[in-house]
């Protein structure tokens, strides 16, 4: 087995190879932009590294990874014209550094072209990475639509909110690595597994994302801690805290999460001190146990030697106990 | 053969047999909007009846017949995005009547709809499929970026303007029509000439509804006649005009082509006489005959009886003589 740095080392040299940038280049050097920003192109490591769990050349998934990593930076263009993010990684966003229009347009080419890498496939082959492709795509479609509708609602229930989660974080890393799957021929059984612990280990990334937004050390953690306490988003914490508070502390939750002041800073402190004393914070981490314990568990369907299971289980362990 | 008016109503149904709103309503009933509000159908018709002409049941193209009219509103979903624009098909744009993160959203949940549909055929006929549909998507979006790039210049050549639409409107109508022949599985040569046919009838197309825009009779006209000439969109007739005129000529033309006056009336008026006087609008129903008789000619190409031929060139004769 290679190493992640391998995987990672080769995903940006075959990226760097592509020519993305032609005419009309107003189209395409937005393309060009956000995908050089960087991040940590989890989802293209893993369709590598599952397609060489499953005995396959991993170099015959690039194409695939390659795909992944450009619908998920669609995903980013968009939705950050629908938050109107001023930065992404640090950077302008496209929308901010071009126009609105530009975000639209070069998002829609984004999507076509991820498509187009998997023509390098034969049919079959094609089929399959295209439709979990094109289901994935069209459920991280609804998990935004989900988020955007949750801001204006005050009844977001958890099974309503974790289905969100899912839908715009973790079905892409589960099939991201399924498609390593497809590509490796393996069973179906096994396509199916492997799905299954991406889609738990995504579950979890994704709580652990809350959690680090407001527990986070400021030294390690990348983005401003508290931003969703800031932004007055609806994380498992808070709902959780609603859940589990007396009237009067849901009271002071809720109005803590209706003003705006200038200095944040005393308003991280109280919702961070309910969502500890609520016990939110741990119910949190808990939940975030609970999907990566269930991650492990379909590792032992999958019909592969240990060592390769203990690649995937270091992976995750890994994963989950980042700091940022 | 059947009759276009066969294939449009069997379009219809098979567009209200869907069950296309689903959860989240807020993502896909603007989907269910904007597909219901009509239009010509031609390409999907064009799709069935290409597959009949080819010896396939028609009804086996319905799947791809979708996907075509699903793509083509996905893109006036974006685009009117991008043009502000309120109406479409005299009724509020989706944006207009939710807002713009609907339209970007729903809009992109639409592109992967279509690639959708073609899962329904078998993968070597769903490659092919998939194959045109990513390129010509692709290029529509590339003439929509290049569209938005001329308003900027003042220097656009017709063959840049020419490309322009080729990519914008004529693609689809070519890639629609060779679907057809795919699911039919001719030979090659016939879908390639297939397509040649509707990419140079797709451009005759576009060049009349610049010419119609400013010289339709306004009692069939569907659209208000000079609706280019008040926004100042630089078409054919506008382009050959400046390529065609004096330097006085030339100027004034500017001069009406700078100023937003309360009544139009007047400068549609001198617009449409400098039009006619410079030649401007002969040479472009010259080029609509070129464009039309280039599509007839490559119907030579077909290898298919002299009554199949007949009917595609009946289609084109008739798309041409329209008067909306």
């Amino acid at each position: 087995m290679h190493s992640i740095s391998d995987y990672q080392d080769n995903f940006l040299k075959y990226l760097d190879n592509q020519k993305i940038v032609k005419e009309p280049k107003s189209l395409y050097e937005p393309i060009q932009y956000i995908l050089s920003l960087g991040g940590k192109r989890i989802r293209p490591i893993l369709t590598l590294m599952v397609a060489e769990i499953f005995d396959q050349d991993y170099k015959r998934a690039l194409p695939a990874a390659l795909a992944v990593e450009v619908f998920h930076n669609f995903s980013l263009v968009h939705d950050d014209i629908m938050d109107d993010a001023p930065l992404r990684r640090g950077k302008e966003t496209v929308h901010e550094k071009w126009n609105t229009n530009t975000g639209i347009l070069s998002g829609d080419a984004m999507l076509i072209l991820a498509y187009q890498y998997f023509e390098q496939y034969e049919p079959v082959i094609f089929q399959a990475l295209a439709k979990i492709f094109s289901k994935t795509a069209l459920e991280v479609c609804e998990g935004q639509q989900w988020d955007v509708d949750f801001e204006n609602r005050d009844d977001v229930t958890i099974p309503e909110y974790l289905k969100m989660i899912e839908y715009k974080t973790a079905v892409l890393v589960g099939a991201a690595m399924k498609m390593g799957a497809i590509i490796a021929e393996t069973s179906i059984e096994n396509c199916e597994a492997i799905y299954d612990f991406g889609l738990n280990l995504g579950i979890a990334f994704q709580l652990q994302d809350d959690y680090l937004d407001a527990f986070g050390d400021p030294e390690t953690f990348g983005k401003q801690v508290g931003g969703d306490i800031i932004e007055n988003k609806k994380t498992y914490l808070y709902l959780k805290t609603l859940q589990f508070a007396t009237p009067e502390v849901k009271e002071q939750l809720l109005h803590l999460y209706s003003i705006q002041p200038t200095d944040n800073s005393e308003k991280i402190n109280s919702v961070k001190e309910i969502f500890n004393h609520t016990g939110a914070s741990q119910a949190t981490q808990e939940a975030i146990k609970e999907y990566t314990f269930k991650a492990f568990e379909t590792l032992e369907e999958l019909n592969i030697a240990q060592d390769k299971k203990a690649v995937l289980k270091a992976f995750g362990e890994n994963l989950m106990s980042r700091k940022v």
